[in-house]
């Protein structure tokens, strides 16, 4: 998508051939910043540290990443290692773990020398595959926003939690796919952005991107939405997903859940738009068996931001001495989810209207 | 309470006579100051600036505000002039109504060179007033509170929102009272605090109140109590109320209502404590009925806390340009609340359930 009329990916092959770029995401919204990763170390701290987050780029990343990792130790046990470095990054993310089992298995075919070469190819198709994916989501939830907005007879409103957007993906993105589809087609959709405490990944990177592209939106606190859903200002909510059950269930940014309670009940569609990686078809029960990622404390207690001279500033904003704790996701069972968005079309949130959308793994299982 | 040992409330007559200090409650938890209110204005602009905040506490203000009104004013039209100045202050909170009219009702009665003493000493009968009711809510809730750590049989995890203290009253508070009774009897009391976006009072000023009291806690993001309550990690929940219906809708601020769905959704108690004069009995539907204040944007764009070398800054969290909204309270509807707590007992949340423990209303109604 765009920034400043400049079309942009999230990562691409840097032009020594040897390397790939990013956006380093931490620094958005105040700098637009790249990075160039060149090392296994540099990709695995890119997604620890989040310059590089959302599951679909996270997946992407690490595949460089063993690329990366190709060129400095291309034995067999390098590459059991590299895997192992990279898929510690983010223990929750399950795209991690499908992009490198791929491109593994893959590099496990060829000679060492090739490895490198062979891996760099290969990420960038899982990076290809990214975008026609989302675009195709993008299609598909175009029309639930397009019928909604032409059965509404007026513009639409939309309540996103996190940035499930092409910031987080190559582009496009998964839940803010239909609404650039929709936005781009010339349906009026306006967007309620969650904040997306703690890391504010709605207020800095889901304004930024919806304001770049020109898509009319709102932040507000994650505390809102509850109250903006009972006085029928939200027409539906759409989010992505980390991690998907093979029954539907959507482990998704912390806070997810408690907007798909206040959507059912009050009667709101509420989507998740995902692509097939996202899917773990070895789970069933979301809440019991998907391990929930604590991250550091200082991630509540302490916020970065722009001061007024224009400088960046990180604030300590939790009364001194007290604990913290930080749970990254949470699970919205599939009773509260209304359909699920995958490049092939609406899902319903079950393993029934999974496998209707992916009858290979009807096979598979 | 305590800070540092040393017994603090709220808010208290000067040793002048004719002025009352505050803990300047916008400077906590960095920051420990005292204000001095001297003129309607000064009060006014420290309810409006949420100096004092916390419906009980701006009740009180509100009255003493009144009080140093009659000073400037004593006519009757300098007693309307006030009332109106005062309640335009903060349209939500109905106690601070309540206090203006009980207040002004008495000045009616008397000459205008008697309405300054006469306002003042009122104004710190309802101060004493608050204290005992807290003190009764306390005494109520502690033993809600005690029952299910005799029948756990293990320390039990309060989850609450916002501020709803002592700092929110002149002493004990109301959703804390039960955990400050609780803990003081020895009853092993562990409460999860949302921090509260966007002024963060919870993390700001829960978050202190309880440490320096020394009550165990944990500072959450808003996000995070649904997932704690979906693990079984929470189990009950005790909020405050800026207004309640006579029908037991419980208007507190924004985010409530999410918690009181996962509450609800997980079979976790979901408790509301309050005085009587947090009762609007004229209102039966609190979503349909309740006004609800839209703040300033910046509130939610922009946060105030601590830098690295100890000095407070404001930072900017939004994306530049993107627009911001800022509702401050939204409705649990009576159907999510276990009982109301009041300094006369534990209520069913309905007009029944009101009207035993307040029959006096049932004559009035």
């Amino acid at each position: 998508m765009k920034i400043d009329a400049t079309p942009y990916r999230t990562i691409w092959p840097a032009a020594d051939g040897i390397s790939v770029a990013v956006i380093d995401q931490t620094r958005l919204p105040f700098a637009f910043e790249l990075r160039r990763l060149a090392t296994l170390a540099e990709a695995a701290e890119a997604i620890r540290t989040m310059i590089v987050r959302g599951a679909p780029l996270i997946g992407v990343t690490a595949a460089y990443g063993l690329a990366l990792a190709m060129r400095e130790d291309a034995s067999n046990a390098g590459l059991d290692r590299a895997v192992e470095t990279l898929a510690a990054t983010r223990p929750t993310a399950i795209n991690l773990r499908w992009a490198l089992d791929r491109v593994a298995a893959n590099l496990r075919q060829v000679q060492n020398r090739e490895r490198f070469a062979q891996a760099f190819a290969e990420a960038g198709r899982i990076a290809e595959e990214d975008v026609a994916s989302c675009r195709a989501i993008g299609e598909h939830g175009g029309r639930i926003l397009a019928d909604l907005a032409r059965d509404k007879g007026r513009p639409i409103h939309v309540l996103t939690h996190c940035n499930a957007g092409w910031l987080a993906t190559v582009d496009w993105g998964t839940a803010l796919a239909p609404i650039y589809v929709a936005h781009n087609a010339g349906v009026p959709v306006h967007v309620f952005v969650d904040e997306t405490r703690p890391r504010n990944q709605g207020a800095a990177l889901t304004a930024f991107e919806l304001n770049a592209h020109g898509v009319p939106h709102t932040v507000i606190a994650d505390n809102a939405g509850g109250h903006l859903m009972q006085h029928g200002r939200v027409d539906v909510c759409i989010v992505g997903s980390d991690r998907t059950t093979a029954s539907g269930d959507v482990c998704n940014k912390i806070g997810t859940y408690l907007k798909a309670l206040a959507a059912h009940d009050n009667g709101v569609p509420f989507y998740a738009a995902l692509p097939f990686s996202t899917i773990d078809w070895t789970l069933d029960d979301g809440v019991a068996e998907i391990p929930i990622e604590e991250r550091d404390g200082r991630e509540v207690s302490h916020l970065t931001g722009r001061l007024p001279d224009g400088g960046v500033a990180t604030i300590e904003v939790v009364s001194p001495g007290s604990p913290v704790a930080n749970p990254a996701f949470d699970v919205t069972p599939s009773r509260l989810v209304t359909g699920i968005i995958t490049e092939r079309g609406v899902a319903a949130p079950s393993r029934e209207g999974l496998l209707a959308l992916y009858p290979e793994r009807r096979r598979a299982a």
